[in-house]
């Protein structure tokens, strides 16, 4: 791809555009915003740009488009597929400050919002409206919803309450020509041609800048019961998830621990949990609805599956501190396992029922190429994160062979009906895996959608494909 | 659009992929063919055939996009916008032969179905395994869950369970070219590049031909109660349903009935309900769970709200038969009307609690062009189906000043936050108010999207834009 770099006459032109507080061009700045959370890699862009409305970014777009200058959209940097990384240079383009809740609309249960809102204080101001915004993605104390909407984002809530995808309504999107759309309508349905909406939700900031969100609302559920359930081994962990289902229950979430991945919790988080010796993996169910009745009733069948599928103890969480405990150990889990070693994360997903098939060959093929994994995730989705920590491989191993291990853990995934991300996106670091799962017929046609959106491919290259 | 006329020759090649029966150039099959539920629309094809593998498709497809002969996929032929008509004649291609459940997954809570299944044959398979699959659109008994698919259809249960949208996880599709793909994966997350899954969906057959689906499938609710609520204006009715999702309750389906539908259901249909003079407008409230004991919690709440919002009566049905009987005075509603005149019906649907203004805003608009209407419809979703109907109006009048009446109907619509389809799609009746809600840009994006799949434009042509 062939961009233009960055000359002082652009950099005049774009401060034209924003105020002078929302650009820089200062190295420390670049070098903040040159890396995300996927592993550690950096990539410098030569300018940063936090527009502060719409019609900013439409002019940004139309001169960058004009002038082949690559724009990168960024949320909160949270991202572990490095889609926000400008690898080709160019203008960062911060969301931050569309930091504004527009409206939380009671009579409708909606909401419009913009993109550089943080997801939990939307989930909070919605909450305090007694309603209910249920995608909870683990980063949601610094990810934006922006960055949300682009990746179709998930976490814990989506095995009962479904990913991102379905409480979005409608997109304002600046195109890169900087032509501005709304992408649908404000309502729960919607037939009137090809859903533009569907399509960028998903489409890592390579197709449009999201400008404003309008997202659906739900009552409150009033309650929830927390379990966690011990195992003798991973796979029997796994093989519970999907007979919890089959028993007639929908937890509002299911999420698996491997015990590494617990001890790595109560060294890194100082978090006191008693983890007995012979315990290799945890599930984490949580019930909830408005009927403390139903829920107990929900607790006692789940219960008894846990028992059925080898389950040794099970601790129900009563207080709402035992509660947040058991959060803090799932949600903390990425960073604590990650601040021991190098790792690279991978974000597989599988029909639920062949989890225990793709945890086993996860570790055969770590025996295999030699190296340790951390798993956890969301088991209810068969969504499983699976954390590949460097330890004690060589360099070589780790920048040579390990791909290869990487490689046939997807061709798992994928054989086993999953594909290579469920919620994390391709971005920068996966793309190299994508004919894994797609045809080049397939990738062909998103590389269409892309050409007609992007001719000159400025929005955020490099990326996907 | 320059397609060619079917020859000899071209009848010829195509009796070489299907067997003798799945083909017919018989008149009055092309007249069966040639018409849906539309109006009294007729549009001939050349020649029908009905395939009964994806290879046939291929070939078909492959053959027809090389000789420029327009394809035009059909379901149950039950679709209310003419998406099934073939408008420029050639290949009317039927799915009926593909009519197979593949499989129940019950491990996975999963299907995998064929696109002529007939959506109630379906959902009576998954309930007979203790499943639930909840997209029931009106015309489940005849229509096919491949044209569901096409049109992201609803239903009355989309208030709680959501649209088709929420159900489909994977498709496969052959393309203009007869390339064979599938869309996704067989996973309830998926974030691994564009999803072709969400963007065929909707897309009214004009991108691909679905040869299966994979669905989701969720524990069937073991309870339902079914209230009907009674209401002096349209208004009211209507200013109710926002008020009882705001008190925290979600209905499993909340309909909305005028009075003048309830009159011709009577008369059409047999059946027995004691229409009171006062009353002009219905609500139609099911609640569904799996505790008897929350289920009537939340029917207190629901009185409660109908109470104060001006219902003079509620009625409880407690029995199967009660239920039964409400329900099909719903669901042969559409029928009944129709029975009654010549008539246009629109699909329009707003945020909720715009309703009142939307169904106030059509009466005036129907005094104005002189026409009368009846309107019911899926409330809670705010999807409110208008039938227009001739009844005294010339025909003058009926062809040539009614299309400013339905204008204003859509121009109030999307006023108001909403969108000219909400399930019906929009065919070949709506494509000439496509451009009230869109802008040249949408709906050039679109016609991009279509080029890429489709760059000969064979199938469906002339439909959505």
């Amino acid at each position: 791809m062939l961009f233009a770099k960055l000359t002082s006459a652009h950099i005049e032109e774009i401060s034209k555009i924003v105020d002078s507080a929302s650009y820089t061009v200062n190295q420390e700045e670049l070098e903040k915003y040159g890396k995300d959370e996927t592993e550690d890699l950096l990539f410098l862009p030569e300018i940063v740009v936090k527009p502060t409305n719409t019609d900013q970014i439409s002019l940004l777009l139309k001169y960058c488009n004009e002038h082949h200058i690559p724009v990168t959209p960024r949320g909160g940097g949270t991202g572990l597929s490095g889609a926000a990384l400008p690898i080709y240079g160019g203008l960062l383009l911060s969301m931050e400050k569309f930091n504004n809740i527009l409206s939380i609309d009671t009579e409708n249960l909606q909401a419009t919002v913009e993109p550089g809102v943080i997801t939990e204080v939307f989930m909070n101001a919605v909450e305090e409206k007694g309603l209910f915004y249920p995608v909870d993605p683990s980063s949601k104390g610094s990810c934006f919803i922006g960055g949300n909407v682009a990746h179709g984002s998930g976490g814990p809530r989506v095995v009962k309450y479904g990913t991102i995808r379905e409480y979005i309504l409608n997109l304002e999107v600046v195109l890169p020509n900087g032509d501005i759309i709304w992408t649908g309508a404000n309502t729960l349905k919607y037939a009137s041609g090809y859903n533009l909406t569907q399509l960028l939700i998903g489409s890592e900031g390579t197709l449009g800048i999201v400008t404003k969100i309008v997202t659906k609302l739900i009552p409150k559920p009033q309650q929830n019961v927390l379990m966690l359930g011990s195992f003798l081994s991973n796979e029997a962990a796994c093989a519970a998830v999907s007979a919890i289902f089959r028993a007639g229950v929908t937890p509002s979430a299911l999420e698996f621990m491997e015990r590494r991945g617990v001890e790595w919790v109560i060294e890194f988080d100082d978090i006191k949990f008693d983890l007995k010796p012979e315990i290799e993996a945890f599930l984490m169910i949580e019930i909830d609805g408005n009927d403390l009745d139903e829920i107990f009733k929900n607790c006692e069948v789940i219960n008894s599956v846990l028992e059925q599928n080898g389950c040794t103890e099970v601790l129900f969480a009563d207080t709402a501190q035992q509660k947040e405990d058991i959060w803090r150990m799932r949600r903390t889990m990425a960073e604590s396992v990650k601040s021991n070693s190098i790792y690279k994360e991978e974000d597989t997903v599988v029909p639920r029922a062949a989890l225990p098939k793709l945890i086993n060959g996860i570790k055969q093929i770590g025996i295999k190429y030699g190296f340790e994994s951390v798993c956890y995730g969301h088991a209810g989705d068969g969504n499983l994160h699976i954390n590949i920590i460097k330890g004690g491989m060589s360099d070589e191993d780790w920048n040579e062979k390990l791909k290869f291990g990487i490689v046939e853990i997807f061709e798992l995934t994928v054989a086993l009906g999953g594909t290579i991300s469920g919620e994390h996106g391709i971005g920068y670091v996966q793309k190299d895996y994508m004919s894994i799962k797609y045809s080049p017929i397939h990738i062909q046609l998103m590389k269409g959608i892309k050409s007609i959106f992007d001719p000159n491919g400025i929005l955020n290259p490099g990326k996907i494909f």
